[in-house]
């Protein structure tokens, strides 16, 4: 792989319930992470409604925009679950029964229990891979780079492993983090001339309220250790000569 | 106001501490419970970088299909927080010292604590209306249909109150939950037809884990009371007859 490739990703959260704020996602923050770690920047996340052409116009764009798209939410066995027909609608693919995902699920369920519910959770654009699901037994799919991961938050993590071999990443995205007993406005100057200073590290400040003081973190990302290396020392060289306390989170 | 007149919203929330997974976002659930508490639904969210071309033109976008555009994120002191001069630049207004938030910060600190780093969060669009922010004095703004707030989660909340009578929502969403000792797939085909039979009423299924047993939370969501009654008493005679415990949440 060409050294310091920068592969991107955009989520699509797909769901009512999240735009209601009835359910808080977690998902984003859990597909973020991961995707940090084998080398793969989210660019945007969008969270629409169960919607058809909605999930087809925005799937159809991001997929363009973006290295992978990963979706979120709408693959269970209720009317309201139409991502997979939303997606092979997207593709121009037809919509049908997947039999790998249609032999996994008749081991999976008792004898009897393998339902016409539960068959609508095999019915996937022509041709999909599958994503292998170790908790409930319904996998996800994708189809070239749209992967679509199911909303309940402890399946979908279980799932990211199986995933890991499908997504090539770029350089792994590095960080470090100085979090200071201070506020923003005492080190607002001197970290924008450390930003001036080195224009492709991304240098973010954010203020955290900790048994009840403020402090600020500073996240100081690259993909090259040594860049990270130099911003930390000349906010490390600011911080001792305003006698800023750093503070261990 | 219009009888079953309609207003949405957009949420954006801007900063690459959400999109690295890093910072948990909460404030899409606050605004949206708000919102739809004042009769606005949320028609999308979108999480995008710290970058001025990419603020420009998702607000430019946003606030064209939407009555009310939200977002959050990028109004402090340090030198990521380019919210402000990015709208300036999407509305094509000057960037410049805002009078009246100049007068509220220099009240607000102790003299000799307004300080070049804070005097940055008076810097607004020209002519743009403050939101007062009674925790920690600097005010966040809107101009026109776009209201900017800041990304630390208490400080947002405690500003939803002085923002309210700035917004004119349409009727109230309402919404009835009906949670179930079930599993999707025994109730999805019965729950479809209903579905079927009530299209202009959202129903959601969404499952739950509770004291390590599976559940299917029913979210009904409509502007009329009946139309939700009527859905309700549909959903509890197939429930009835199919012998599943109502449960309490």
């Amino acid at each position: 792989m060409e050294k310091n490739k920068k592969v991107n990703a955009a989520i699509l959260i797909i769901g009512n319930e999240i735009l209601s704020g009835r359910t808080q996602d977690t998902n984003t923050s859990t597909i973020a992470k991961w995707l940090n770690s084998i080398g793969v920047k989210v660019n945007e996340v969008r969270v629409i409604p169960d919607i058809e052409s909605t999930i087809i116009e925005t799937v159809n764009h991001l997929r363009k925009v973006n290295n992978y798209v990963f979706t979120t939410g709408g693959i269970g066995p209720t009317h309201d679950d139409i991502t997979a027909q939303s997606i092979s609608k997207a593709f121009n693919l037809e919509y049908k029964i997947h039999k790998g995902a249609f032999k996994i699920l008749e081991a999976y369920y008792k004898a009897g229990e393998f339902n016409e519910g539960r068959q609508k959770m095999v019915w996937m654009p022509h041709e999909a891979n599958l994503i292998l699901n170790p908790t409930s037994g319904a996998p996800g799919f994708n189809v070239e780079n749209v992967f679509c991961l199911p909303g309940v938050p402890s399946i979908l993590k279980s799932m990211l492993g199986a995933l890991k071999h499908k997504i090539v990443g770029g350089d792994p995205i590095l960080s470090h983090t100085v979090s200071l007993k201070t506020v923003e406005s005492e080190i607002a100057n001197a970290l924008t001339s450390v930003q001036n200073k080195n224009t492709d590290v991304e240098i973010g400040s954010y203020p955290f309220f900790q048994a009840g003081k403020l402090g600020v973190s500073i996240v100081i990302r690259s993909d090259e250790q040594q860049k990270i290396d130099k911003c930390t020392s000349e906010i490390l060289e600011f911080v001792n000569q305003k006698k800023i306390e750093v503070v261990v989170r």
